[in-house]
């Protein structure tokens, strides 16, 4: 496992209920991209260490779904999400939409820029919108950051083997 | 064409940038809902009075997808509309996203829930949810309150019809 030299920058707004997350990575946006459209490169980063991950399905295009599993290796406890691809533009962006399982009525709307920086480094800029700022703070407390932090922490890693 | 008793009520909300949308009809949720899921019923009442209606794809299902042009009669002018299905509950909840691909990048989330009244009525409230209040307000301002009024009004005579 390598050593990251980024740190995952997660802002809290404070006009609308929503979460942003900065962070960059060391590899040009077609390759950030690729990571989050081939399922067989998504799998390997995505959530936090320690869970394992299995992917239902992953139609990844405008107006296309997505649905996947975390699997808690030692109670084997399984937290399924799911979504619908709102626009995908390659190596841009990806809006679409996301809900866990458990809280179904809880949805949020997803955001993902890609900025190319040159040099092959990449700026993501994710956001992450819900209908209420008590929405917000539970799915903060939920401990969305260190799957956030760990995923791509585990993505720097992915993007190095590419 | 039948005289409407029912208003649609439209709040504008003052925590986060959404819209509510409330709205009775006096027809049973599972017919409301069919008017939405069955394209050649949905084309018959959606967006307001003058304009014709066109349905690209209309795959009213859990991670299915949606686009529609409104066409101005007089000038020709054509307003494309998409987004992608998050959840369908038949007879209770509709989940969407909403984009005029005019302005692409502002994004909307919507929801839908039909209530029963009892006595074959049912309430209606969608909500709209977008990331900033400048983009709300500009949503308001662009006209949407006329064709939602006239969109339910049309819808009237459709359940009527049902």
């Amino acid at each position: 496992m390598t050593t990251t030299r980024h740190e995952t920058e997660i802002v809290v707004d404070t006009e609308v209920p929503m979460v942003r997350i900065i962070r960059e990575f060391d590899a040009p946006p077609d390759q950030v991209f690729r990571a989050h459209s081939d399922p067989d490169l998504f799998i390997q980063w995505n959530g936090p260490r320690g869970l394992e991950m299995r992917i239902d399905h992953h139609d990844f295009r405008t107006g296309g779904s997505w649905r996947y599993v975390h699997v808690d290796g030692e109670t084997n406890e399984e937290y399924w999400f799911n979504g619908c691809f709102h626009e995908v533009r390659p190596g841009e962006l990806i809006v679409q939409t996301f809900a866990y399982e458990g809280f179904p009525d809880s949805v949020a709307l997803e955001r993902l820029v890609l900025e190319d920086l040159g040099d092959g480094r990449t700026r993501l800029v994710g956001t992450s919108l819900v209908d209420s700022f008590e929405g917000r703070d539970a799915f903060i407390a939920s401990g969305m950051e260190t799957g956030v932090r760990e995923g791509y922490e585990r993505l720097d890693d992915v993007l190095a083997g590419m």
